[in-house]
Formats: structure tokens, C-alpha cells, sequence
């Protein structure tokens, strides 16, 4: 008996180690994603601070974030995760005496934690981009990934007093993807759009990006590790039940992608009269964060449906945006903001234990705290180093600027 | 004893689930391979065929072609899949009762299974690159991984009548990658070469792809995504047997790759007098295809030859085909076609349950039925709508007619 | 009881088997690095360099590295390696009595090392880059992962010399990668600088590579393998003590690595006014080597100061190293070398089983014996083919000398 629990807890572990691999795989996606959507002179800058938030927000987890969320082990904030204790893996026999209760290492429930909060650090850089400074950006990475977030997160996740409202969000299509699009939102509306963005009379000039199959390389990338990302959200894996939840969950992550990308390119097709590549990828991300609130409970089908219900709501988002002129590069808003509530929306369809008002509570709180807490931190910023670079900056590119190097310089004439 | 079948139940699922998404991976080799061997002017829309082809493949099969292959649980076709009942998981009870029958959940098979039918369409795209119509390639797709391969598969891993004939193709040399090849091979010769291709007196122009990082990326990518499409196809990994098969075919899968790289390499080197990249590519590639009819049975370093006849195959087969006309930007239906072949008949030097008349009369039937039946939809399809782009959008470059955008607006001078 | 035993040897299997995938990865993340970070007409042949470097070890490797590095059944070298005895699974019935002490599958372990040897060969091709013939550097990685990188593990993790004098380096921060940077350091003394790096006066001419999302990308790979390089050395995860052990490793590499980034950020900061994304890359990648001697035994706070002693370290050293005037074009001595040293210098602080004298010792002999084994194989090299191309080859690019074709053919003007 003690030997079955042993591997139980082992392939639990393990599995909870691959399914966080799989999702810091994520951090890759979006910076590839991104680097490809915004024009040759600022993919530099984008790269820098897209791996240089994954750094930030797994440092800033660590000293402080992952206890505001779980709390430590001793109820404090700061002392514990400084001295490394809220992360302590229990010991053999806390293990085998706690009855199956402790199924899987502490260490790796962080380990899959702190690639979440990179995850929700990352839709920020995309809406932000091309003309924000790179230190002031970092500023807020800091602040997003060591608290907003955290505290956030432990209302639901941490036991907090979301979840005991009854907000239900498997893997996060609230918490982790609204999230990071809203505090994307209060970034962009004190940013202000980017330079020749929107013309006289309602004009919306497209800036194509300048590396497509990057772009496509990173939703490729973010579709695989969404395995990770809602497959490891169902936290264990080790006996009949889990293995088939898990697999579930796998399966229906797959079809709702497959079904956003779909419909993205059929409603493009119809509004614009092209294939349109950028579209069909949002729509595959639509799809994947549709589902993400509840990749469990509808079957495969259902699933299809609820991501190409987001595909739709993806490219009349990004055209409602323009409208607004809100001026996001890669659609990072409409695809994890708008699509996340849609997501978290669409789960009393399939599963009983939630309900309309619970959703639309959950929603509207995360949304509102993300938001004014994030203006606050992005004004500050404002005020104290300024959050946009110069105009000529803005023209000349900010991988000069910024990082002093051009992501392709024997590629492009300038 | 119900907690070691529970313990190995999870086991075998989430081993599968893994190499699931590593096959599902493959999907990203491709597009990245293919957008990186065409010309700038054609890559947003080869990126769009695949990413697209890979959510069409994934709804087709979940729609109809999983229960075409290997049966509703009622034995129907469209109703069970239609309603998800054909990829129902086990019971707890169910398994417990099936003495280790059942050894992992049905969803997580049809995970398993969904990827390959993408890899099989995947093969398609390179080889009708660069001229063919987006919409008719994924009306095509709809067909060939609803229908055609489906179909094929069910003589096969199905039970059906090529399994009990004694045919024998572990991972699908022939069962995925030569049926892949002959659909595209039926598409190539309906839809004839690209312009400029075969100048007068037989002589045949290269035409270098943009992007050889790009192509080299989606080689690593395939080179891994094997792993799980060759280390899955053992099916089960949880007791000493099984654990072990599987790590030989991860070792033979590695060692074919290599063999098959290594001996392009040198056969480039003495045709052509250079260390040509795309060769070597396909090499590894070749070695890959030609390892996984039998990944098992032979000892590394056998493997390591199967790998290296594939290399030295792969390069002759394509400028065979160069010879013939027959117009393959990527080399697919060597790579797949010619070497997918040779993987089927090099399976009875190492495994004695096979006979070469087994393996000839398997591959011609999985040859005939794909190549007629492809060719019978390229016809409607080429009556119907068209296969071919007009002769002003393939010299523009397909990406401006079918998608509307550039892949790298900012470094080709036009 | 059997039961158990076979399923912990299925898991261990298994786990080895997906570590050793993350670790194959690496050598794509190798190959993006490094074709990110030459210019232009150098990158076809630092991708065929690094994808046929990565065949050659593992064929190398299967013939006789293995069996240098680990012994065969029956103590010889060539042969039990030339017939596949060496790599040989253990039957059931030998598991069953073995009382636990066979854990795994043999063949998986011949494939977790064989991807070792791989990472180190890519090591040095970074370093020589831009002016190496391709055929001399394919002929010295037959030696390096044929002989050289074996017989130097065999005397630590073989159970040779260095093991019993007490050397301790977990995962290989001196073993595989100050190995590579030794053999590396050799290769660049004898070949020189590339034309134009170093000008008159001691001015360094900074030669930017020619796209640096592929170099992002490269890091995001290397950083994800990483996972499998370190938590795979483990070597076991089948109960709680080792699980928990695993899981460690894992947090204090991704801990390490963003250590190791936002040192070298600010260090870039200070000392050049920007955000070097170049050396931000190294800075990680940096992180990730310092902890690979011992990613068990600190805490995460005190593994990302560790990681970020490793990223100041490297950008003074890639400094220095110019002052010098030996031209690594991709930091690859600095990273792998001057830190991998570092690395297994910060065993003794955590570590109460290792010594500063034992470190020392190890490291020595490691240099010692590879960069003198690499200077007579480079030498030798050097007099039979030549180790440099033409100066009108260097002058053009090895591109088209030595593979006939260019990465980029559209996007660059020459």
C-alpha cells in the first residue's frame, strides 16, 4: 500500500513537471508570436521583453507572488517564501501518513504555478507593443507577477472568496487569460495608439507584421503547450478517473481550437474576402481560451462549438476595437479579454455546478480589481519615467532605442 | 491489485497523451518546413494551409473518420461520433472488470489517433505548393482525413482485412506516410509544375526556398515530434516488456534519423560537390520514414542502415522525379512516397512475422485506394472550382491572391 | 510486489525517455541560437554543421562512445558496442531479481546520454562559426563524441577516477559543457578571428547577427531542454524522495535561469545604456549552466543567485574574451566555459559532500585532458585539410562555398 502510494505521488509529480514544461513552452509561443506580428524595427525590443518578463514574473513569484496566491506555511506573506519554505515538498512520512491527501511535490505544484503567471504577464506584452518603454514595461511586470495577479489568483484558486462563491474557471480563461487582458487594457488606454494607427474620418491603416511564419511558429507553440496549460489544471492524473479527465481535457482543448480557427477563416473569408493569416491564428487562440474555463465537462463536439462561438467573437472584436481606436498590435484583447469571458461564460452551459451569476460576479471582479489596480500602477509609472518613448523613437524603431541593435539588420532598407 | 491496474491505466494514458502532443507538434514541423523551402511570395498562404488543414484534419476525424477507422461502440458511423459516443472512456468499473483489457482511456487513444491523420495531410501540402488554390487544397482536406485515410486505416489498424493478411507497419510508414505521399502524387499530376520550374532540352531549374532556418526548425521539430509518433505506436508502456520496447523505439527512431542524415550528406557531397542543407534535411527525414514500419524489431545500429538506404533513396527519388516532370517544391513524395515504401518492405530483414509478398500486396493496396481515390476528388474538385491559380496570381505570388498579406512585407524588394 | 517493480520500471523508463526528448530539443535550440547570431551568408552552414553534428554523435556515440563512457557487458570496447550488447534491455525475470537496483530500461538510458553528447559537440560549433571548413569540423566531432567527450565522462560519470577523488557535477556544468568550451577554446586558437572583427588600436567591431528572434527562439528551446538536461539527471522519479528531488531540480533551473537574465539585463544596462537582447540571451543561458552542477541541494532564492553570479560572469568574460582577441561569435566559451566553471566552483556552498579542492581537481582534468586531446585532433586537421576557409570564401560567405546555397536568398541584397 505504501509502495502504490509512492508511484502515485511520483506519477502525479511528474506529470504536474511535464505539464509546466509544456507551459513555460508558452512563454516562447507569445514571444514568438508576438515578434512576428509587429514591424521589423521593433521585433528586438519585443523579444527582450518578452523573455525578460518570463524572468521577472518567475523571480517575483518566488519571493513573494506564490504565497500571496497559496499562502505559506506558516499563514505569513514574505518571510516564507524568502526563506524558501512555502514551497517545501512534505516529507515521506507526511506523505504516506496524510492518506493520499498530498498526492503530488510541493515544488512541482510551484513549478506549474509560476508558469501560469508568466502566462498572464505575456498577454500584456503583445497589446503594448511598438511604442512602450521597455523599463517602465518591466516596472509593471514586477508589480503584475509579485501582487495584482497573486491576489487575484488566491480569491479563486487560493480558496479565496470567489471560489466559495461558487466562481467556477478550470484553467484560468478568467484568472489568468482576462486577467493579463485586462491590465493590457489599462496599459493601452494611458499608452494611446501607435503613431499613423488611425487616420482622419475613422481611417484604420493595417501595419502588417514582418515575420509570418514567426507568428504562426508561436500559435503552434501556444497550442501545444495549452496541452500543458488546461491538461496539468486538472492537478493529478494517477488513478482511472484523473486519466480519463485529463484525456478529456486534452481532447477537447484540441477540437476548440480546431473549431476557433475554423470559423475565424470562414468569417473572414466572408468579410474580407481573403484567407486572412492573422485572423485564422487569433482564432485558433480564441478557441484555445474559450475552452480553457471548462475543457472538462462538454464533450468534443460541444467543445468545437464553444471555440468557434470565440473564432466568431475574435475578428468582430479586433474590428470593434479599431473602431474605438484602441490600439492593440496583435489582438491580444480581443483574443484573451473578450474570448475569456465568453469562455468563462459558456461554462453553466455544460456543468451544472456553475451558474450565470456566479460567472458574470467572478468576471466582473477579477476584471475590476486587474483593471483599477493596473491603472494605478501604469499612472504611477506615467508620472515617475514616462510609459511611451519619443516620437522619433516611435519612427526610428524602438530596438534602437531600447536595446541598441536591430532584430534583422541585413534584411530590411531603411 | 485495483490500485496497480488504476496506477497503470493513468500510466498508459498519460504516456499517451504525451506523445500525442509530441505528434501534434509534428504539425508545426511541417509548416515550418514547407514555409521555409518556398519562395517568399507563397509562404503566408502555405502557413495558412497547414495551420488550417491541421483544424480541419482534427474536426473531420472527430466528426466521422475516428469511427471509420476503428468503429462506433454500437458500430455505426456517423450517429456515435456525432453524439461522442465512439471516444467514451471506460468506467472505473469497466476497467477494473476488463483485466488490464482496457489499459487506457479512449480519449486519449483518439488523441493519439487525431494527430496522425494531420501528419498524413501535412504531407500533402508541400508537394502542391506554390500554385494550387487554397480553398480547393482544404476542400480536399476535408475528404482525405474524413474519408480517404480513414478508410485505408481500417484495413489496417482497424482489423481489418490488410491486418489479417498478415501486413505489418508498426507506426505507419505505409498507413500514414505513403498514403500521404499518393494523395499528394495524384494532386501533383492534375495540377501540373510551377512555371519556370522545366526549361527546354530537360532542363530543371532550381528554385531555392526563402527561409532555411526556418526549414532546418521544422526538421528538429519533426525529428522530435517521431519520438512520440513512433514511441506511442507501442501502445503501452506501463509493465518491463512494454517500457522497454518503447525505449528501443525512441533508440532505432533517433538512430534511423541519423543514419539517414549522414548518408544524404555524403551522397550530396559527391553528386553535387557541396554539402547541400536541403538534402541533409530530407535525409533525416527519409531515415525517419523509413525506420517507423518496423522501429522495433532491428538493433540500433540495423536502424542506423534502414536510416541511411531512406538518405541515399530520398536523393535519388527526387531528382528522379525532377526527371519526370513531376513537380515537388519540398520533396514530400520522396520523402514519404519513395521511402515509406522501402520502410514497409525493409520490415521482414528483422521481424519474421512479416513476409515481403505481405508487405507488397499492403502497400499496393494503401498506394491504389489513395492514389485512385485522391485522384477521383482532385477531378471534382479541378471540374468544380479549380485546382489552379491563374497564371498573373502564381507569378504575384499566391500569398496576395489567397490571403490578402505578405509573410515578409518589409525584406523582398518586388 | 512484481507489480510494483514493473510499474516503477515503466515509470522511471518513461520519464528518462521524455527527458531525453526535452534534451534532444536542445540541439534545435543550438541551431537556432547560433544561425540567429551569424550574419547572413554564414547561416546554411552553421544549420548543416548543427544538424549533421548532432547525426555524427549519435552515431558516434552508439558505436563506441557508449561503451567508452559506460563499459560494455563484458568490459570490452568496440565490439559489444558494433553488436548492440552494450545498450542491451534486461529481461524481466533479471529486473524481478534485481531487487530494485535495475530501475530502467538500458535503452533509455543509452538514450539520455546519447543526447548529452550531442550538446556537447553543439557547443563548439558556435564558437567556430563564420570561418571553419565544414568537413574539418564534421571530422573533429567524429573524435569529440567518439572518443574525446567519452573517455573524459567515463572518469566521473563512469565511475572512473574522478568520481572516486570526490569530483561532484550532477547534471555536467563541467563535464559536458566546460568540456564542449574546452574543445571550443582549442578550435578558435588555431583557427583565429574572423576577418574584420578585431581593428586596429584594440578596436572590436561588433558583427550583429542576422536575426534575432531565431536567437530568441534558440534560448526559449535551450531553456526548455534544460528541464530534461538537469531533471533528467535525476535519473529516477518513481517514489516520493526521488519525485520531490526532481521536482526540485526543475525549480531551481528555471529559478537559475532568470537569475542569470536580469543579472545580465542590468549589467548590459549599466555598462552599454541598453537592453543588449544578445547578451540577455547569454545571461540565461548563463543561469542555466551555473546550476547545472548541483540543481538539488540549494533553495530557489539562493539557485537564481547562483544564476545570476553566472550572468554578470558572462558578460564581463565575452568581454574579455575580445580584449583577447579570441572571436567566439556566439559567447559559447563564455557561457559554457568561464561559467561552467563557475558552476562547478558553487557546488561546495550548498553541497556538503563536495570540496573546493575536489572542484578544482575535476575541472582541471576536464579542461586539461579535452582542450589538449582537441588541440592535437585540430591540429592534426589543420595539416591534413585545413581548418579555415579562403579568405575569398570567409569574404563571401561559407554559404555558397561549402553548401551551394544561401539561407536568405530573397532577402538579402549582396
Amino acid at each position: 500500500m505504501e509502495d502504490i502510494i509512492q508511484v502515485k505521488y511520483a506519477l502525479d509529480t511528474f506529470y504536474f513537471l511535464v505539464m509546466g514544461a509544456f507551459v513555460m513552452w508558452m512563454a516562447a509561443g507569445f514571444a514568438m508570436l508576438e515578434a512576428g506580428l509587429v514591424r521589423a524595427k521593433n521585433t528586438t525590443e519585443i523579444l527582450t521583453k518578452n523573455i525578460a518578463l518570463f524572468a521577472v514574473a518567475c523571480t517575483m513569484y518566488l519571493l513573494c507572488g506564490y504565497t500571496i496566491m497559496y499562502g505559506g506555511s506558516e499563514g505569513g506573506i514574505l518571510p516564507d517564501a524568502w526563506f524558501g519554505n512555502s514551497i517545501a515538498d512534505a516529507t515521506v512520512e507526511e506523505v504516506l501518513a496524510s492518506n493520499g491527501d498530498t498526492y503530488y511535490s510541493g515544488s512541482s505544484d510551484f513549478f506549474f504555478q509560476v508558469v501560469f503567471v508568466a502566462t498572464a504577464m505575456s498577454i500584456v506584452s503583445g497589446a503594448v507593443a511598438e511604442r512602450m518603454k521597455l523599463w517602465a514595461f518591466l516596472a509593471f511586470a514586477v508589480v503584475m507577477t509579485g501582487v495584482i495577479y497573486p491576489l487575484q489568483g488566491s480569491w479563486s484558486w487560493g480558496g479565496g472568496f470567489l471560489s466559495e462563491a461558487g466562481f467556477s474557471d478550470f484553467a484560468g480563461s478568467g484568472i489568468v487569460h482576462m486577467c493579463g487582458a485586462s491590465a493590457a487594457l489599462a496599459g493601452v488606454l494611458l499608452l494611446g495608439a501607435r503613431k499613423g494607427k488611425y487616420g482622419e474620418n475613422g481611417h484604420v491603416n493595417a501595419i502588417p507584421g514582418a515575420n509570418l511564419p514567426m507568428a504562426t511558429l508561436g500559435t503552434f507553440i501556444l497550442w501545444m503547450g495549452w496541452f500543458g496549460f488546461n491538461g496539468g489544471s486538472e492537478l493529478m492524473v494517477s488513478n482511472i478517473e484523473e486519466a480519463n479527465a485529463t484525456a478529456q481535457v486534452f481532447v477537447n482543448t484540441n477540437a476548440a481550437a480546431s473549431g476557433g480557427l475554423i470559423a475565424a477563416l470562414i468569417v473572414a473569408r466572408l468579410l474580407f474576402g481573403k484567407a486572412d493569416l492573422t485572423m485564422v491564428l487569433n482564432g485558433a487562440l480564441a478557441g484555445l481560451v474559450a475552452i480553457t474555463a471548462d475543457p472538462l465537462s462538454p464533450d468534443p463536439v460541444i467543445s468545437t462549438l464553444i471555440g468557434a462561438v470565440g473564432g466568431v467573437l475574435v475578428v468582430f472584436s479586433i474590428l470593434a476595437l479599431d473602431k474605438l481606436k484602441i490600439d492593440d498590435p496583435v489582438g491580444a484583447i480581443s483574443v484573451h479579454g473578450v474570448v475569456g469571458l465568453w469562455g468563462v461564460m459558456a461554462v453553466p452551459f455544460n456543468n451544472s455546478d456553475a451558474t450565470f451569476g456566479n460567472q458574470i460576479y467572478g468576471a466582473f471582479v477579477i476584471f475590476a480589481w486587474t483593471f483599477v489596480a493596473s491603472l494605478v500602477i501604469w499612472g504611477i509609472l506615467k508620472a515617475v519615467m514616462g510609459l511611451r518613448v519619443t516620437e522619433e523613437e516611435e519612427y526610428e524603431g524602438v530596438d534602437l532605442s531600447e536595446c541598441g541593435m536591430e532584430a534583422y539588420p541585413e534584411f530590411t532598407n531603411k
